[in-house]
């Protein structure tokens, strides 16, 4: 299948933009330019429209998503026990599948291409990547001190051997140990080695609050970062969603192993988690991709919300006003991103890369005048200006139209679901 | 003219949504409920809609819009000399009146309905008011110590002469000087009175910067906050934009007083202004409303981003989830907002207040499942749901169709214009 994206305003990888075509051959970018003599099956005109490298949410929990709004504007522990805890109890493998496939939908509506996800039943969200034809990054959440600790590894490992490759290559599978205080040193060790084994990568909560790492300083004398050093995770290759509370002694670490950070301004915000250390991971060469955490502490899954409190958050946070540029929260949101989640030929829109491609319309008030396009879309655009959206060369929207999902009977579903888990009986 | 809205999802004073109708009569509501009397000429299907009071923008410089995009992520004073001072000193009526169509109809499209604004030539942005059917709190922006001061106070003068009052009393009139640093006290000591004459208020940019606070304290022993008291502008009514550095005093002054504060937080976070007190000052009664600035330096003119910006930064800032909860954060848009630009029946859907109401279309994936609609809105929703605006009884927008302005041609306008005053030559 050849497309042909005709005339868009096309951002490059050194951050300029130009006037030109993008020309698809399968699933990949096969160039960049005038591209006359390419004979496509489908031409799109992308005429006023900004062709971007499709977000990568770098760490999200989709099926979540059917618990948006259930609970908010609560203190942290209330709000796990008296509310998430036993409605999460509630969730059946029916719920999972609905809930990511609204995920699914609103991922689509609001440009993101890819996503890496942590929860349990697995299974159902790589069925819906499958389906909806997203590229995902799926690792099982496991809580090593619970009950089914056990049971949640061999449900990763089973996982991996199912679903790693599968969909053409948009799924790949990650370890989901899901945190230092949830999983004890030698829990965390039997993962690093299982996912060494595989080959595989480690997906984790790091150093969220003030309070996790006190504790592990106080536990295991260490910081988080330290305790990943020291029990193998950090030679997996890691994905560290939060990553707020670092010593400078961690950032070094993460820099020597390769560490990538998924940063989630808006859940740290909502959720009073702190401010990541979000220039000084850059400047270190620690690469930092953005997420939107799970749609019960954020409530959304749009991407270009977390570029616009990347770049805004840092700004005020260092009172510094050139602290996360305009260019830099893209880049975080799509090449850096892919970098995050351990992808690679992705997020840049150049010869031989995936065609994973957004095209914003850009007909609107907030995109005029059009002095700079980089920062209108940062600062003035709304991810409701996403028009058409590409995967591996399939279009998954078109003008606004889904191509892949039945959105009427996707929501009618999640409302069900909502309805069932959340009944008082 | 009566209009009957039905079946909407109405967010009541007391931050309850009870499903029912709004009956407007004329410029006003006559009734919230069942309304089965009354004899409407118009009947709006509000199903699945949430009605809300219209956002009250509390400050910006709606002109400014045309400089969108035109210069970002720059060190303040370089950003003001080298760029947005120049480009400024280039716009002549003509750009002052489609730029603040531009804002208009951005403003009509994100759910606006009243505006305070300060900038030059405003008898330009009365006719924009009065011809696009939204409610304008306007002053004259006065540089006292620029050449043009006097010239400027004397336009603020027949500004409130001409336009207090106008459009049915849409327009009303405050005097605008700048800010403490650039009218000197003597200068504000003569608009006190010149204000006080005519029972204007006062609408005026303080505490913005640690920098302005620091040559304050230098320059007149006294913080901007007490120079307005010692000037007698707090005697006339204050809306004061920005109020990101107080001290306690300042916060007991301003409540005492009555003065209110417009807090900006996209803007204080792009230019890092840093963080206002504002959990403390409502702790403390002070009335304190939304704005989103000029678009130069925000980019956009996006009430509920400033909501939401509201809810969550002042969460991370304190490290306290419930700093500033969501109804707090819709309340400062809509009915604090409404008192902070000195307008009285505002901003509450309920017999007797201006039929100032916007409705949401909740059909999106954003607005699934609904468990609670406040927090969807504030958490979740885009402003680009905004589906039905009316003002003072009146649709601006009806089912995303402009009713008053001609979005091509000012769209048109503004790129011409634009594209005049960024010329080299």
């Amino acid at each position: 299948m050849k497309t042909l994206i005709k005339g868009a305003s096309v951002l490059l990888p050194d951050g300029s933009v130009k006037e030109t075509n993008i020309a698809v051959d399968g699933v990949k970018i096969a160039k960049v330019g005038e591209a006359t003599d390419f004979a496509a099956e489908t031409v799109i005109d992308a005429k006023n429209k900004l062709a971007l490298p499709g977000f990568v949410n770098a760490h999200t929990h989709a099926s979540m998503t059917l618990l948006r709004s259930y609970a908010d504007d609560m203190n942290l522990m209330d709000w796990l026990q008296n509310k998430i805890w036993p409605i999460e109890a509630k969730m059946k493998k029916d719920d999972i599948f609905w809930g990511a496939m609204l995920a699914a939908v609103e991922m689509i509506r609001t440009g993101t291409t890819t996503f890496a996800d942590m929860y349990g039943d697995m299974e159902k969200v790589a069925e819906v990547t499958i389906e909806s034809g997203l590229r995902g990054v799926l690792s099982r959440g496991i809580i090593g001190v619970a009950p089914n600790g056990e049971a949640a590894l061999e449900e990763n490992k089973k996982l991996f051997d199912d679903y790693h490759g599968a969909g053409d290559g948009r799924v790949t599978v990650m370890f989901g140990p899901h945190a230092p205080y949830t999983c004890p040193p030698d829990f965390l060790r039997r993962v690093a080695a299982i996912a060494k084994e595989r080959k595989a990568e480690v997906h984790i909560h790091l150093a969220e609050t003030k309070g996790e790492v006190e504790n592990c300083l106080k536990d295991y004398g260490m910081t988080p970062i330290a305790l990943m050093e020291e029990t193998g995770i950090l030679d997996c290759g890691v994905l560290g969603a939060h990553c707020v509370h670092l010593s400078d002694d961690d950032i070094a670490l993460m820099k020597k192993y390769g560490a990538r950070v998924a940063h989630n301004p808006g859940s740290n915000m909502k959720l009073a988690s702190g401010v990541g250390p979000v220039p000084q991971l850059l400047k270190a060469g620690v690469c930092v991709g953005l997420g939107t955490d799970g749609a019960s502490s954020n409530n959304n899954l749009d991407m270009l919300e977390e570029i616009r409190l990347a770049a805004l958050l840092h700004k005020v946070d260092t009172l510094d006003p050139l602290a996360v540029p305009a260019l830099e929260a893209v880049r975080m949101g799509t090449e850096y991103g892919a970098k995050a989640v351990g992808l690679k030929n992705l997020g840049k829109i150049e010869e031989g890369c995936l065609a994973d491609i957004v095209l914003f319309d850009m007909s609107g008030a907030a995109w005029t005048p059009k002095f700079d396009l980089v920062s209108l879309l940062v600062y003035a655009a709304s991810s409701a200006d996403v028009d058409t959206v590409m995967v591996a060369g399939k279009l998954l929207m078109e003008k606004k139209q889904l191509r892949t999902l039945d959105e009427e009977r996707v929501l009618f579903e999640a409302n069900r679901c909502a309805e069932r888990i959340s009944a008082k009986i």
